[in-house]
């Protein structure tokens, strides 16, 4: 039988703590069928890709279709080596082969990053950064992540590791990280940093604010993000700090790398005021030859985008 | 006539304010034939054009070498454009477009870049970092620049202005820097922003050291290191601190490019205090993942490095 190139499907997994989203996608980008599974209840992930192979099969045999590769984000993906090195939150400790185990059963190729670089060439295939050879990508979610594409492929490093923006020193002998040192960016810019910050700000100020009166598990990165939109000015000075930090930190990152594009990824990126305003700080860092030159947006992609980026993987590998 | 390989020689050229170094290389990087000629006898840069033209020809056509190629290393100049961008120490203002007009005269292909990707790709093709697709050189001179290769490949961003590592801020509202901002890294790690950095410290410190009852046109950034080598506390002092500003920049590199090996190049990096101590820093400063795992050497180039660099340009080029 001729199979069609619309008939060619990439398989995108996204790997969580919780949950697995996994999805069928086509060449331009659409996913057309989602298999959700649940993290903690494979033991080992053997179980998980003999589950997920039955589903992808069942469903790829009645409708025709061909499967053509896999691609993987995974918390600590390692794109040469195809494993998850030590993942904290996983039911499954050590390195996992993943591409290995996944390849066996599927016998397609298989690629595997972490959820940054699956972002990054998620946006470059489908997104905002469609066809922009140069881009870095930031994931402000609980941590802050970075993933660079550079002359069309994304830039790995010797060892696979390169793109960890969230884990630069930015203020030295700043807040504790959970990576074991102080004054990572992501202490300072991610989700969590956020709250860190209002949490620092509100023990200071004398200042009326929507967030005060409001238990610790109420003040959150979107609870902060609304108030700052509705003038409060807490909340403003917060996504101001924010911009700060990560406006220096993409100013270095534009100083090493020269992108023409640059976009915020996650749940923060979507404020506003705080992409305007690190636009604004990030251009006080930044050499004069570098200065309004590039673009800051938010994602291009409105669902599936973690199993899109993953699928994306296949599409742009470098082999 | 059948020209044998080791008949093709490739023209380096190295334009400074005061010298503009050419040479003739073998592929293996062997300089065969020098010429040297001062910048500022030459009004415009086709005067100067044809003078190395002649020169050249004269020494091809008596030895029958085959010319196949052209790289240039100067001050701003941008590998796409193959323009060199208003340098300041130049006597040609504005945007000399001279790979067109080395190309019309020469009648081969030309490669242009700043001086800092010429010392990387010299380093890739024929110093210490030979066959190392994921390096970082560093040029400690006057001033400090950065070359990348990755993936084999020189980093050049969007616009060809990869790589100023020398002007990240690694200080904010630190010394002013001749860029027109303030912190950058080169105020504290060129071999000028040593002798800041000395004559800072000889204004507080009441220590005994050789630096003191010398004018300051002595205090020099290799007189430093040479007292520090001879146990002298405030120069080792000195260079401690060029080290921790040194360190924490590149563990900005490493975060977002994970290189194999890093290489100092120029007058400073002669240092073995520096270097040993600008190690242990960035490693200090680097994420676990990155720790242990990068080499941190000296140029392996002894002479012409300049000329050896621009002529690697044609070797590596990727169009």
């Amino acid at each position: 039988m001729n199979i069609l190139s619309e008939n060619k499907l990439v398989l995108g997994i996204d790997i969580g703590g919780t949950n697995i989203h996994s999805g069928l996608v086509t060449p331009k980008g659409r996913v057309i069928k989602e298999f959700n599974l649940k993290t903690q209840t494979f033991s080992t992930p053997n179980h998980f890709i003999a589950e997920l192979h039955q589903l992808v099969l069942a469903y790829l045999d009645s409708h025709q279709y061909k499967l053509t590769g896999i691609g993987v984000g995974a918390p600590n993906g390692n794109y040469y080596s195809g494993s998850i090195e030590f993942a904290p939150n996983l039911p499954w400790k050590g390195s996992i082969h993943l591409s290995d185990l996944l390849n066996e059963v599927f016998k397609v190729p298989v690629k595997l990053s972490n959820d940054a670089n699956c972002a990054a060439v998620g946006e470059f295939l489908f997104g905002n950064g469609k066809n922009c050879t140069e881009l870095l990508v930031i994931t402000l979610g609980t941590g802050v992540g970075s993933g660079f594409i550079s002359n069309g492929q994304i830039l790995l490093g010797h060892d696979g590791f390169a793109g960890e923006l969230g884990h630069i020193i930015i203020e030295k002998n700043g807040r504790s990280c959970g990576c074991g040192r102080r004054g990572c960016l992501e202490t300072y810019t991610s989700a969590t940093g956020v709250v860190r910050t209002a949490l620092e700000l509100l023990s200071t100020s004398t200042e009326n604010s929507m967030l005060k009166n409001k238990s610790t598990s109420e003040i959150t990165a979107e609870f902060i993000s609304e108030s700052a939109e509705k003038g409060d000015t807490i909340s403003k000075e917060i996504l101001l700090l924010t911009a700060d930090y990560l406006g220096l930190a993409l100013s270095h990152a534009v100083a090493i790398t020269s992108p023409k594009k640059i976009i915020l990824f996650g749940g923060l990126s979507k404020s506003t005021f705080l992409r305007e305003q690190t636009k604004i700080k990030m251009e006080s860092y930044l050499l004069p030859i570098f200065q309004n030159k590039i673009e800051l947006q938010p994602s291009g992609i409105s669902g599936h985008a973690a199993i899109l980026g993953a699928s994306a993987l296949v599409q742009i590998h470098k082999d």
